[in-house]
């Protein structure tokens, strides 16, 4: 089998991240920040040293202003209906996956907030002129992906921070497909949110994920209940994480995710980074040029990782329904929950198949995999 | 080290859970419901199996109306915010957690609620008759605990479930405490809504919870994001389970806890009840009649297996921190994230020191706790 959907999450995962999860469940995972013994308070210092890889991995000051989620859509409206009021106004782009416009279109719809959005090129990329032509004073929030989950386009985080810092506007930035691939800073990039997930690039276990929130900003608790902290009050704690974490966090998985992020550290991120360029490389050369293929990703300097296409006149459905049956490969088809993506590539109708490289792939499986294509488009199955 | 506080979550694991969550993260652990590929078919069969199997534990007819979720405080926040609307009346009781009273609090403070609260006896029971005073038409939802996480006292409710369904209110039914020890079956309890942890009692691993609700009840989506289904509308689908289940799922965790769940189903929760009786009830014999020791929680026939107790002129932190330090004992004092219990037991200034024995403790470790128990009591250190 050769697996090909590392966007929509990555495997395998290091050897030492499920050794990590193993030795902690049989070791002793007790409840953090609830008791004070000392299974207790190994299992807190475990979580917290996460925490503290995780804010260096992101070069964010202050660990504890890092609250462990569930997945990144979890984060990310955490994030929205935790700094909106009524009559914020918001700006999103139509590259953004439905974890941010399912929200966003549903507070719209009730009359909570004004939606802007800025469009897309019909190759699905942000240019920073059309992110200058809709943000503006007295908009309140901009939410932006790092890059595109459908086709793989890397987003101008840089310049869109700088523009937000400048007009005073709390943005939000969603890593769901690109941290462990692109470096993340949130002080260079002027990010004041950072919505990240850990079973993707960050190689940790499904059921991981975290939110940033940069001292200052002002956002409500999206959940409340037990926090471990003032235990005897009636409602939430203000104090980071806790006014963030309620409930019991998933402590093997987020042991799980800093052996991930160990990993990418020796690892280099920009080793990662060039070893997928080098895989995407080979799809691009061998596939852009091929008659009956349309390829919707941006070539591999402006691109996180992702080779999306359609072979003319077949469903893309059909096209991965043949590569994992006939040939073992598993890629992603159909719409990939980013409508105003599909709609400004012109995929409404059919979808795209999604080939999403990973670190542990190898030129081999890349060269299988661009045979079964080519037999396919050249319907030589 | 002896671990006595399973309340908070349970230790050891079954062999079996951490077994298959390494089996399936070695495997392959696609994402489920997202791609077609054999990968992600084969983890999505696996979700569904375990979706059978809480069906089956909890007698739902329906697995498909069970949302997975990270954990309780989640499921219950979910529920709540799920199926009030302006002006609803909630009904709970004195003797819920924090991840009850939080969001029940905070929605009566912002003026959207009305809330009314059953009080317990001065030992943390609540009667049928009090729920009685209480409860009546008009009232939308009513929220109550299978038993007490301070005192362990086990709630009716299968009485307030007969009362909600004649009055025509909203049973929502907190098993925090109670799933894995006491029968919990929604038909014959007519519960409308059960939250329930998959770390505590059914033996799965952190991460892992869920929430039931039943055909008819109207609910409105908690987060809004990416559900694998009908993924080119800008809306949440209305069907369940991907209503409440956005994002990626903690797949390696719902595994685990299916085995939790088997080796409940293969011990017998009777076994286990049994079991868990016959330790509390040698706590109770040695300790409740000790001179220097009240004890909060009911017998062990009231009760879902915590015994909770006081030494006089001690803070419940330093006995529990002299258990930790000097006998190698787990313990949690201090207050358990249900401050109106504490108020009805007169513990508001001391806190309780809780003992929560699981299946896998056994005599000998009971007979070391009651002894450094009575050394602390009896100032023998």
């Amino acid at each position: 089998m050769i697996y090909l959907d590392n966007a929509a999450t990555s495997w395998p995962k290091p050897p030492q991240v499920i050794q990590a999860m193993t030795d902690i469940l049989k070791r002793g995972c007790a409840n953090p920040g609830r008791s004070a013994h000392a299974m207790a308070r190994q299992t807190e210092d475990a979580v917290l040293n996460v925490r503290e890889a995780v804010a260096k991995f992101f070069n964010i000051k202050d660990p504890l202003r890092i609250a462990f989620m569930p997945n990144t859509t979890y984060a990310l409206n955490a994030a929205i209906y935790g700094v909106i009021t009524e009559g914020s106004v918001v700006a999103t782009t139509a590259m953004e996956h439905n974890s941010v416009l399912r929200p966003l279109k549903t507070l719209e719809s009730r009359g909570i907030i004004g939606l802007e959005t800025v469009e897309p090129d019909r190759y699905g990329r942000i240019s920073v002129q059309s992110i200058k032509k809709v943000l503006r004073k007295g908009i309140d929030l901009f939410c932006m992906t790092v890059s595109s989950n459908v086709t793989g386009a890397i987003m101008p985080v840089t310049e869109a921070g700088r523009i937000c810092r400048e007009l005073g506007i709390t943005f939000l930035v969603d890593a769901a497909q690109g941290a462990g691939v692109i470096p993340i800073d949130v002080e260079r990039m002027n990010i004041d949110m950072l919505a990240f997930p850990g079973h993707k690039g960050l190689l940790g276990p499904q059921g991981t994920a975290g939110l940033y929130v940069r001292e200052g900003i002002k956002i409500k608790p999206f959940i409340q209940g037990g926090t471990g902290s003032f235990s005897d009050r009636l409602f939430q704690p203000e104090v980071f994480p806790d006014i963030l974490e309620s409930g019991t966090l998933n402590v093997p998985g987020i042991v799980g995710l800093g052996k991930g992020i160990s990993f990418i550290s020796e690892t280099g991120i920009e080793h990662i980074r060039l070893k997928k360029k080098k895989l995407l490389t080979m799809l691009f050369e061998a596939l852009s040029k091929e008659e009956n293929i349309t390829v919707f990703s941006p070539g591999p300097e402006q691109n996180s990782g992702i080779f999306a296409f359609l072979v003319h006149h077949m469903d893309s459905s059909e096209v991965s329904y043949i590569l994992d049956r006939k040939f073992g490969i598993c890629t992603r088809s159909g719409f990939h929950c980013a409508p105003l993506a599909h709609r400004a590539l012109g995929t409404s109708d059919s979808g795209l198949v999604r080939i999403s490289p990973g670190y542990f792939n190898n030129e081999t499986e890349i060269e299988l995999t661009i045979e079964a294509i080519r037999s396919i488009a050249r319907r030589k199955l």
